[in-house]
């Protein structure tokens, strides 16, 4: 099962903490995590992910993989740009979002576009025309994410 | 001077009158149209545009152009699938959003990390961690939607 | 009608003179052209095609318009790198090739792919175990090309 | 390291036990097999590494796992489309080409455009004006090509 945690290449020592903590549970949990392959949420997720044996894959957006984080095992190097926005989320099962600016928003999008379920971290909230879209789960920890995430993973349309 | 207009392909026809009278109003202030070509908002504006002289661009996500609606001129077959939504915003000096599902959000998303402006009528609101994100210029009418997206493109880093 | 041309952003003066004479005749038969809006073979058929009154489209690779050379009418900003070279030739009804490197290749690849006509001018040859492929259809004048090119893109899966 | 495997979804029987035999030496090695994740040559290369017990990443173009080999343990739904031919030579340190047809052809012009080794078996050959280009290295066995890709894999510029 492959899990996608989306956030920012910089990111608060608080989201930091939740997505190393994300990142071992995944991996105690068996599931490979799938990211942007850079720094912030994305190396804290790998890191945590490596202490505990898990498998990372890092989707690049440039043109080599030097700009991958060290904890990256498989780096894509998609030479694409941030169209590998899309690679990260269609490629899981499910999305755990934390926190986030503007490209994990368009990946929160595409994710939600496709029906992928997107897990929230401290993360957007989406309203329209004032009515709140309720799309996004929000949860309030790493374990309740993670729980979350592989529990619908097993029925999305992106598990293969 | 080339202005995305960026909307649902299936939208209510209070949306389709906005987007039609954005196109007519671009058209007769000589900016050209960019959109993702499909029906909804981008028909709407592309006719809205030709009723008045304009010239139109469809950024297509498909193989060929069958998909393109009819008031398209310049029918852009990418290939890329949704990689499509980058291209529309990013060719353009200013953005306006109407109404809008999440490919639309997707490139709002896009837009606003680029620092492309977008006005919005009837579009997404975002917030995070409760604060609202204030990025998108809120107007309420066709015209005002056009005023704002010609006066902020010719600042643009998107402006060519 | 759309007629792409590709080749290299940096060509010969013997390429560059083809690539002005196609985008002259392009222009005089009403056919627009379609780039990858860069320099050398693509500026020259722009130029060439400006110099007749032609209506130009350049598909770049990168994050904005300021790489376009200066006769790109329409720059279409893709963000995707070179998957722009996709978007190229699928937009158009047939495909001119003038001389080229492995970008060229991989234009020229992509439409052959598709079952858009490529015609070329001192461009690659492709053979497969010792056998020649044969079907980038070979001219020998700029004239013969734009022929040719108007004559299959009528028939052509791309022409719009 | 990763060496990317690179061939048509349909082809011949020899060339299937060609990439069934440097699926399993690449397995053997320790080398990862990257591919575009389909039928043909991609699936006898992900069938040879996974019977030496090789780990297998597919790059798919389309929307979902569904069209993934059966051997593919990592596949990265890309929503790009055929833009993935560029994921797939990209993430490799060397690209080994087993026959092909024009996919096939856009992948190795643009592993030679980014200076990436390209290893060839029964493959394209390429001239431009009547002169061979010898960028593609000829070997004529499953062993000779592993070979060739791990040494030159080492100093490549897409080795991470």
């Amino acid at each position: 099962m492959i899990i996608a945690v989306i956030g920012d290449s910089s990111c608060s020592l608080e989201e930091a903490r939740l997505a190393e903590a994300v990142g071992e549970q995944l991996a105690e949990r068996g599931a490979t995590v799938i990211c942007g392959g850079l720094g912030g949420v994305m190396e804290a997720v790998c890191h945590g992910s490596k202490s505990k044996g898990g498998l990372t894959v890092g989707v690049l957006p440039g043109e080599d993989s030097s700009m991958a984080n060290p904890y990256v095992d498989i780096p894509i190097v998609t030479g694409v740009g941030y169209a590998r926005n899309m690679a990260v989320v269609k490629s899981a099962g499910a999305v755990i979002a934390i926190g986030g600016s503007y490209g994990t928003l368009s990946e929160l999008a595409y994710a939600l576009k496709r029906g992928i379920p997107v897990i929230g971290l401290n993360t957007w909230s989406l309203s329209r025309n004032g009515q709140e879209d309720g799309s996004i789960i929000r949860v309030d920890s790493a374990v309740g994410a993670v729980d979350k995430a592989i529990s619908l993973a097993k029925s999305s349309v992106g598990y293969g």
